[in-house]
């Protein structure tokens, strides 16, 4: 059925009418930032998901998948969908869209994968409506993506992807998103193909956690976020230490303390899990430490004998890119 | 016994001789600013102690107390005495300290009495030997004095104090001061005169935290350290919230509740418990601001019939002065 759908929006795409569709690259995200957990999180350059978006006479949400993930066509089960849907909530002058979705981000890597799908729909839905919605608007719409994606709203993946850089969600209920400056800093991730569920990644987290590593974590969090604002490389290298979420959540990483010592020792200013992981990231002064830590990286993988992606990039700075 | 060391060396001040002699002004700071318990805190432009130091030809710390809190003599029981003996561990070269306290801040105010003590100490001690220790190693020496007064080597009174203005104490061990900027800002304090041990008040608190709370506490800290350097009050005064220390160190310091309400709706952005208390401080835009904020506090203490003492001052830039 999606197969056979596919194929058929593809070849009638044409007569969606170029001067009425948006077409959009939505970024990965790293969310869960070392010591920013559920607070901090920064757009990539690259991977990218690409959306095209046009109006529809049919109510609703079209979905086609014009991708291998063979993701639910069912807008209330889509993430994409879901969102799209909560804006037509606030667009009674508008029946519908359709939407056509090839994805490269893969779902379940760490990286934002949902958050891509949920802020690439929306924001080229807003494009098409000559942008009525503020980016606070698209956050929130974009929010039941998530919920869609992990049964939690959360917009650490989402806020980047929709405003760019590295933001910080200081609240999400109230929501209140801070865009947060940054040096030029160059980002490796590494993508080991083992699933680790989100709902089992939450699972793992005690409830409760000592005073004292709160204490250290709110010292290196404020710690980061002057690194960044004040463009101090040294003070990003010495903030970035999770002593809560890390060491619960690397060990269903298999080489993760490996993979982290040895990109240190590379030249990385540090990193640590992307999301819920799998993935790894690693941030660097420079493209040639970042080449070197995804050498370190692919290294550690081939020994243990787990296939891997990597990227090398950096930060993107404007989130979703209209086409 | 003080007495009469007091009077005896009174007239003897002049002959320690004016060239040698070091006079400071060591400033009063809030710590534990809010939402950055343990890691901010920031220096007032009043109230201050002042301190006269002179090299002496004994061997140790001879204190001289021309004050009315007839602290300890014994320099190993006094702040000043112990941050001298500290920094005389590091000079093998200099014999001995006479030092002059006449300090102003009361004792156990919770706006960083002992601090001053102990910062002014040794930044006068450092101006006498031409600056040859930095001022981390002075927080360092410092940090002897506060363990006198508390029994714990905390930085975070003594930072700003030496540093001045807003300083984040990233990590105690090893220490990692960060000055952080911010815009001009007004100061509140009242100080209710009830006595808070800062011993109870560091056993009132759980060893353990929800991490939902400590997660809203870094979100916090994140937006208030961005809000400083951004100069954005709105996010300073959205940031200026504490889930964890306030809840339960409040209810030590009558009227508190009353004071925190009723100066936000007199315009105050925020503020709370001033280290362990029993003053609270509120931060303000401007000078019309804090001084109906002062009003408010003075209101509130009269009706509850408890005495008090207010300050109206603002962030004192440049820590313990020379005069």
């Amino acid at each position: 059925m999606n197969q056979f759908i596919q194929k058929y929006y593809d070849t009638s795409i044409p007569s969606l009418g170029s001067g009425g569709a948006v077409k959009v690259l939505s970024p990965a995200t790293v969310a869960n930032v070392v010591c920013g957990f559920d607070i901090l999180g920064f757009a990539l350059n690259e991977p990218n998901d690409e959306f095209t978006i046009s109006l529809s006479d049919e109510k609703g949400v079209t979905i086609i998948n014009d991708d291998a993930y063979d993701l639910p066509l069912d807008p209330e089960k889509n993430v994409s969908g879901a969102a799209l849907l909560a804006l037509l909530e606030e667009t009674p002058d508008i029946k519908g869209f359709h939407f056509i979705s090839k994805k490269k981000i893969k779902p379940g890597s760490g990286i934002g994968s949902s958050a891509a799908s949920a802020a690439g729909a929306v924001v080229a839905a807003n494009h098409l409506l000559n942008n009525r919605f503020t980016k606070e608007d698209l956050v929130r719409f974009a929010m039941f993506g998530e919920k869609v994606a992990s049964g939690v709203k959360h917009a650490d993946n989402i806020a980047p992807a929709i405003y760019g850089g590295v933001t910080l969600i200081r609240s999400i209920f109230p929501l209140d998103i801070v865009s947060i400056d940054a040096p030029e800093l160059h980002v490796t991730v590494v993508h080991p193909q083992i699933e680790v569920r989100t709902s089992d990644a939450r699972q793992i987290l005690k409830q409760r956690v000592l005073l004292k590593d709160a204490i250290k974590q709110w010292g290196n969090i404020a710690g980061l976020v002057a690194g960044f604002i004040k463009h101090d490389y040294d003070l990003i290298g010495r903030s970035l230490e999770d002593v809560i979420i890390e060491p619960v959540r690397s060990i269903l990483i298999p080489g993760f303390d490996d993979v982290k010592k040895k990109c240190k020792e590379a030249g990385a200013l540090g990193g640590g899990i992307s999301g819920s992981g799998p993935s790894i990231f690693m941030l660097s002064r420079n493209e040639v430490i970042a080449r070197a830590v995804e050498s370190v990286m692919k290294e550690v993988y081939e020994n243990i004998g787990l296939a891997y992606h990597t990227h090398v990039t950096t930060i993107n700075q404007q989130g979703v890119k209209l086409l």
